[in-house]
């Protein structure tokens, strides 16, 4: 019997055809597609959003490739922090943030994996902004103070201090209440100088696969 | 007798009093102010906006801080590659614009200074777009796709193939044409995923010292 992750990123396996263009999202959902994406021995070429999406994809035996080696991205699969009823998303609690909207904003289709707990009735949260360490401080007192929220400057374990992204950046992690309209806020907070990626994702809506108990919905 | 650049530098000196925080830019022009402020004795705390830049600062022996131990910029004094009639900026061509914007941008005042050479009467030629190097090939696309430019990676020398960046990130030096609003540009190129920042500047208008002759003139 499947978890709803992984009824969810069996769901998705259904998306992905012979030699297609596939993005690799990052997090425990989409660890678990590219598992069983490497299990179907498809013909496909992958790209990875992470160095974690892309160890998980060497050992399920993928074919991997860079983005000056592909056309495009026909589909991308990638999990959520939150999926809103407008099927905006809230994402980067993996820290993978820039290098997944550069995927998933190019995919002609973008798949999203979740389970039930993901969807919520309003946009609100925790939304990373990932950040050259040179700018952290005014960008932080820039989002505080221009936008509201509350900042941090996000420390993991294994290190001291805060955690460097796959890009060698910091990630403010910014709290907001209700957001009326997150795609301006997501333009805003890309046009704060420094501002590398932020974790709202608007602008390509993608098709969410909620995962349940051994079974799965499409919202599209 | 000043060169025009000297020139430029020295007239920019006046904007700067004891007790401030200076923005110190980077390029020839720049460099000639920051030895020339050295040279002043003023009390003032300095945040480089590159490597280059601090270490001419430090041989010219002045205070450094970075951007989490000052409340603000009160001057930044920095060069362009362009400066159009309503004071739009091209900057970049230093490989340093992701940092320049956002000191240029924190500060209470700007003061941009450039030789006669750099005044343009139209908006167009090459802007420099910082990308993680992950993204460079589908941001070259869509910059070429989407705002019809003609792109290259930037190479160097000291070293094979791209530049990276003090920040670690590739450059795209883009060429466009006539740009009718650089303002909408300088938004669009920034919304596109795996940008960092662009040589765009039109937000935070500078004061432009032009220098001449042993002369400099101030516009603003």
């Amino acid at each position: 019997m499947d978890s709803p992750k992984a009824s969810a990123a069996r769901k998705a396996l259904g998306f992905i055809k012979d030699g297609m263009v596939v993005g690799l999202g990052s997090g425990s959902t989409a660890a678990l597609f590219i598992e069983m994406l490497g299990g179907k021995k498809l013909d496909v070429a992958c790209v990875a959003t992470s160095h974690d999406a892309r160890a998980i994809a060497v050992r399920a035996g993928l074919c991997l490739a860079e983005l000056d080696q592909v056309k495009g991205i026909d589909v991308a699969v990638d999990g959520a922090d939150l999926v809103d009823p407008s099927r905006n998303l809230i994402k980067g609690m993996g820290g993978a943030l820039a290098r997944e909207k550069v995927v998933d904003y190019l995919a002609k289709k973008f798949v999203c994996v979740v389970d039930e707990s993901k969807m919520k009735p309003d946009f609100r949260g925790i939304v990373p902004v990932e950040v050259i360490p040179f700018a952290a401080s005014p960008v932080a007192r820039e989002i505080a103070g221009e936008f509201g929220a509350k900042v941090s400057v996000r420390c993991g374990c294994g290190k001291c201090g805060p955690i460097v992204t796959d890009n060698g950046n910091w990630i403010i992690d910014a709290g907001f209440g209700k957001v009326a309209n997150p795609g301006r806020l997501e333009s805003g907070l890309q046009c704060i100088p420094g501002v590398v990626a932020n974790g709202i994702f608007t602008r390509n809506r993608p098709v969410v696969v909620v995962g349940g108990k051994d079974r799965a919905k499409v919202l599209e």
